[in-house]
């Protein structure tokens, strides 16, 4: 979790964002939103909204009158409670990459199929470092593993190998449901489960302006058991959203808004976060364009709009269009992750490992972006400034022309300064070879794997898992 | 120039930077400074300051007096008009890097001594892209060039291959006016010269609480024709400085403070810069942590002591640790550069080419930087919000499921995101080999090389700058 000693800042002015909130609800009241889940629909309908096939139409009043119940923050609560975080304010909840189908072979320079066994892999390496928050999503997809069991083998490796917090599955309602049931194994019990978030779960409208059944059927779920979620939307630049940044944001905040309201209707007070998936294209060659400013300046305008909904935030992350762990991958994902935390995300999912927008996940990569997060966390942190940081008395002791390092306040403080995780402070040597960076998170997280020791967990709960995900898969 | 539309943050409270100024204060009123020019401690005794043997001490009263002359913004002029540029205010003005002995060799991975003929290779890079305002100092040091000409045959080629801003000499009274003397011959006289800041002028002390004879001497000149400094700490923390960040800032304060004291004793209202070239060091090996996040904090409270003078400032830069043009290099780069312009500088010097700190320049990082630059300035660009962005029309008409690809407003805008530099979108192939970020920018610059053409420049002022350099070297 990082904390944001410094102010967040803004990209537009209130006017701005008083024009986008226009644009959305005339939108969500002339054009509405497709719901393709008839159990949503009848939601809408219940409380008032008027309901033309799959078209729902949404007024401001109703609208706004249910995001008013949303919490500005909220807790989610891990196995081990050292690990419950917060989500909201000047905190910053992180997670790794998401949803990633392939993984880099470095050594052979070519990406492959992501397996079960990379899964693992990864649930291990956020193990190892402190700074991803939350656990058990799509780390990579598990191609060897069916899909309908493989959700909940996710969830059983991150409960395994770490004791955080954990995500949810968004792919309709028997494995939303069955994601809360096992979790529920770990946590101590359906009824804790009932009355604690204990997970965080992706819900991404489908753009523009719907929202498939899966989603929404999830939703419902994980509404009614009181478990946050992000509510974004994933739309693209110029093909599913205007590729103006200003009405992207104008149609993202209608899809995330009636999502907001689908959940605010099912159980008022469920913890729900501002999200956004969006993606800039480049349409001269349509490629994603993640890793470019206006992706990041998208990512202003969304923490802007949580804000004025007094809503927590998602958006962001280690992001970049690079292929390898190159210095692209690090200029970009740089930029990303700072702005993110910068505008004020309180979660901010694909924190580290990704490489060529959402579609790699790299060993290397992950360990870099690790570094990145240290970097930035430490950043945030803010400087001291009081009399022993001050040191004026050395100042004057030192004098004109002398030296520090030989001064107690210097021996005190010389251990303040954070160790970098894989960068290198090293000047250059004639006679010795250098690996770069890439090398080093490459050698790095192979003997970070042969060392790990997850935290402990009780055999009877492993044992429960196991019997409950068999069942599932016979 | 970039244009920073995004507001600027502040690290710590007023009541810290009164801290820190306080702490300064007292350290110029009982310590002083240590002023090794005769010249200078005249300057200062004349005016009332308190001269024991090569210590100066001063009063806040006279220092602040002489802060308050200063402007809190100028111009610089470029032999073409079109290359002006605006110190202060929300501009910050770029130069690369600057002083490095050495050069990397990338293609056979070793650091090499610069040359005079790697300045002009950067210097023909400068002046092929937009985003270097100021040219001519020492971007690399041309270890070929007898030292007693070196300063001119620098301005010479800076003159030669682009029409942008110049960079005087620090290097005592001879090369001062030599620097200002040739630049004249460009600028249509010496007339023009002493109305106008042609140049600008990097004056470091030497900490702690130190000021060298070179750059008092050098200081003195350029105060006397009006050319804006750069008045710089140049200290290391836990060596020249106290290793605690805020001590470093209130030793740095009270250093850059005595110089501009000096600057507008001389000539009142003469532009200067409040800078900081200071670095963190990593105690426990004795490296420098340039690329740390503690180096982009200590620049963060340097632009806002800046501010609480009001008076334009100088830190930052795309500065790593990294000895080769990796992710490393990315990561920490990006982190400094746009660190520096959301601190608010106004002057980024070392905003491309430079690794290893500031020991050696790679014509690959360069480009690169060039990226890192450009990415910077679009996002602080911002976000338009009207009605044409918002595009409410389109979103009605597109509908929910559609798609925006053949609207006439996503052809009319598909344009509107910039084109990289030397990063690629492009997805994975199998079948084709991708070179990663450093192997494209090394054929990137090769080809630059070849097709650069300078601007014009009249045949007379080339023969009579050839004499006033052959008038010196002889």
């Amino acid at each position: 979790m990082i904390t944001r000693n410094l102010a967040h800042t803004d990209i537009f002015s209130e006017q701005a964002a008083d024009m986008i909130h226009n644009t959305a609800m005339e939108v969500l009241e002339k054009n509405g939103i497709q719901i393709l889940s008839k159990d949503a629909r009848d939601v809408f309908a219940k409380n008032g909204a008027k309901v033309e096939g799959e078209q729902v139409y949404l007024s401001e009043e109703l609208v706004m009158e249910q995001v008013k119940k949303a919490p500005d923050s909220f807790d989610i609560y891990a196995r081990n409670p050292e690990n419950n975080v917060t989500v909201g304010g000047n905190k910053a909840v992180l997670a790794s990459g998401y949803g990633s189908p392939f993984v880099l072979d470095y050594e052979k320079n070519e990406r492959r199929k992501s397996t079960y066994e990379d899964y693992v892999k990864f649930t291990k390496l956020i193990g190892y470092f402190d700074n991803m928050d939350v656990v058990g999503g799509v780390t990579v997809e598990p191609s060897d593993i069916e899909e309908n069991y493989r959700h909940v083998k996710m969830m059983e490796a991150a409960i395994k190998y770490t004791d955080r917090c954990l995500m949810g599955s968004a792919l309709g309602t028997k494995k939303a449901k069955e994601s809360i049931e096992l979790a529920a194994i770990a946590m101590g019990g359906m009824d804790f489960v009932k009355e604690h978030p204990v997970m965080i779960t992706l819900i991404n409208t489908n753009s523009p302006l719907k929202i498939d059944d899966r989603m929404s059927d999830a939703l419902l779920v994980h509404a009614e058991y009181g478990q946050p979620m992000v509510i974004a939307s994933l739309s693209m630049t110029g093909t599913t959203a205007p590729t103006t940044i200003a009405g992207a944001l104008a149609q993202q905040n209608a899809e995330i808004l009636a999502g907001i309201t689908l959940a605010q209707l099912v159980n008022p007070g469920t913890p729900v976060v501002y999200g956004c998936a969006s993606s800039v294209v480049d349409l001269k060659t349509g490629d994603l364009a993640i890793g470019s400013s206006k992706t990041a300046n998208m990512f202003n305008g969304t923490a802007q709009m949580g804000r004025y909904y007094n809503l927590p935030s998602r958006g962001g992350g280690a992001l970049t269009d690079a292929l390898v762990p190159d210095a692209q991958s690090g200029y970009q994902s740089m930029m990303n992750f700072m702005n993110a935390v910068r505008s004020g995300f309180n979660f901010i999912l694909h924190s580290a490992g990704l490489l060529e927008n959402y579609m790699t996940m790299s060993f290397e990569k992950y360990i870099i972006d690790e570094e990145i997060c240290s970097m930035v966390k430490n950043y945030f942190e803010g400087l001291e400034v009081n009399e022993e940081q001050l040191a004026k008395d050395v100042i004057l002791d030192v004098g004109s022309g002398g030296n520090y390092i030989a001064e107690e306040h210097t021996y005190n403080h010389m251990r303040d300064l954070k160790e970098p995780i894989v960068s290198s402070r090293e000047g250059y040597r004639s006679d010795k070879e250098q690996p770069d960076t890439a090398t080093r998170a490459n050698e790095m997280y192979k003997q970070i794997l042969e060392e790990y020791e997850a935290p402990e967990l009780d055999d009877k709960i492993v044992a429960e898992m196991e019997k409950y995900i068999d069942d599932i898969e016979s």
